[in-house]
């Protein structure tokens, strides 16, 4: 189904456009004050810059044995040619493992930890589920750059996700410093919807996941955006947590440190966000990098000790 | 000539290899007391790092007025199609302009001007000549990485420096921050000589100048140094000066943030210290890219008031 007045469109030939949020981005809802909810004044930042880091959410122990449960993910989907590894753009390393929370037993506890899932329902004011899940890696000494762009201008387009109501969660796996690559992000900038130029070709999601270069932002548009808000790196310690609006403009530079950085990406929808069609007659993508019939709600459980 | 024993062999087929400093790193001479000669504690510094940056050693103002320099002579060597004007690996947009203190006579003065030649005459015991010069670009948007190396490796093999005795000193034209890929160094990598695996072709230069390929160092020898040593990036605003021995071991990442990023390069080297041929029976590279005729001592000029 093509919604017949779309106030996101995108990617339609016509001019870039830059569309003011509809959404809300803290959603009323039961789960306001879970135990690991954000505090007022910590919801009052995540809605004016459109993410929140807690430092040390996690701890560097836990990070360290996540980080070790990535590699060894990795390295065997590598191996195995599994399809939820998707390889850098010269095509030798693994950039990102896919749905690592149903590979995965770790991870499968990990998206359900209170820690993370209090936050998440908080903001979008409903029982949530997993989206997309995924380990990023940017080597040491090979890491590549990954353009600006809002997850939500792709997951509308491509994926038919109807609404701004979901929210990435990263977990730092390493340090990621000002040296290898962290993700930068444009505050206040989730409050704008920056509408791209270009049709998307079919089958797009095999090249886009390594490179993206439709549903690229236009540099005026840009300009725009960091003129209003600046620039943030998040940067912190292994085992801190951001959270950030589906709409929230972000990129990172690449890596030649030696410093090896690792992220577990978690994105979260609301349950009243289900997926519909994808835009101008685009075949759904795979089930691994938009979760369609995989939407099962998510069972709390308490954070282990470690 | 060919050194019969080259204490800085690299690129000889052998194995990697990592040879001490055989060189002083501050060299005693005539010009200790310059007028704007570092302190004791910041020779030490430099000493010991192998670099040193002096925030605002020009005004902002100054700065801005080389900026404006820089950007018509970027402009112009672009449209006359000049051979000093070297291309980003995909040809379009000029990443560098050599031999500006030719060009230009703002940049003529800017390379004898006392804040610059005294800490070169100091640092190198001895008077000094311009190497090599250039204006280096890394515009919003677009900039390239630049990976690891030593300017030293380079130097020696490609162009037949003897010694390490000639010292680059780096004005901010633009703030160099996070965001936009400045210069990251490693503390004292100067010490050490990473000798790099691999020949070097004919007219290897028309490509190095835009993506190196030869005498890069290798991972084992850059984790040796970092592990030493960390990394340091050169953020400052605009009118900052890096000084940096030829020896450091340096790069800069990817800039994807909207704030171009424009540096000067002047590489003073001690007259002591002229070119010999290059090794390996290359040919000697253009005069501006590695000053062989055009050798004269720098006259040292007093600043002029902004």
């Amino acid at each position: 189904m093509v919604l017949v007045s779309d106030i996101y469109q995108s990617r339609t030939d016509n001019e870039a456009a830059i569309i003011l949020r509809q959404d809300p981005v803290v959603y009323p809802g039961p789960y306001a004050q879970g135990e690991f909810a954000l505090s007022e004044h910590q919801l009052r930042g995540y809605r004016k810059n459109g993410f929140i880091q807690l430092r040390g959410l996690l701890s560097e122990t836990e990070a360290s044995g996540l980080l070790h449960e990535a590699n060894k993910l990795v390295e065997a989907s590598g191996r195995e040619r599994r399809p939820e590894a998707v390889y850098e753009p010269d095509g030798r390393d693994v950039r990102s493992v896919f749905r690592v929370h149903r590979i995965n037993r770790v991870f499968d506890r990990l998206v359900r930890d209170g820690r993370l899932l209090d936050v998440a329902r908080q903001i979008l004011g409903s029982d949530v589920y997993v989206h997309q899940s995924r380990v990023n890696l940017k080597p040491g000494y090979a890491g590549k750059e990954f353009y600006w762009h809002s997850d939500f201008e792709t997951w509308h387009v491509e994926d038919g996700m109807p609404r701004m109501r979901a929210v990435s969660c990263v977990v730092l796996l390493t340090e990621n410093n000002e040296f290898n690559g962290p993700l930068m992000l444009v505050p206040g900038s989730h409050m704008h919807y920056i509408s791209c130029i270009g049709r998307t070709p079919v089958d797009h999601y095999k090249k886009s996941l390594r490179r993206q270069e439709y549903g690229v932002p236009d540099p005026t548009s840009l300009d725009f955006l960091v003129d209003r808000g600046g620039l943030q790196s998040a940067k912190g310690p292994a085992g801190s947590v951001l959270f950030f609006d589906c709409n929230a403009m972000h990129g990172s530079s690449s890596n030649i440190s030696p410093f090896p950085r690792a992220n577990l990406f978690c994105v979260y929808n609301s349950v009243e966000n289900h997926l519909r069609d994808p835009q101008a007659g685009l075949r759904p993508r795979p089930e691994f990098v938009a979760a369609r019939d995989d939407v099962a709600l998510l069972e709390r459980v308490e954070p282990r000790q470690s």
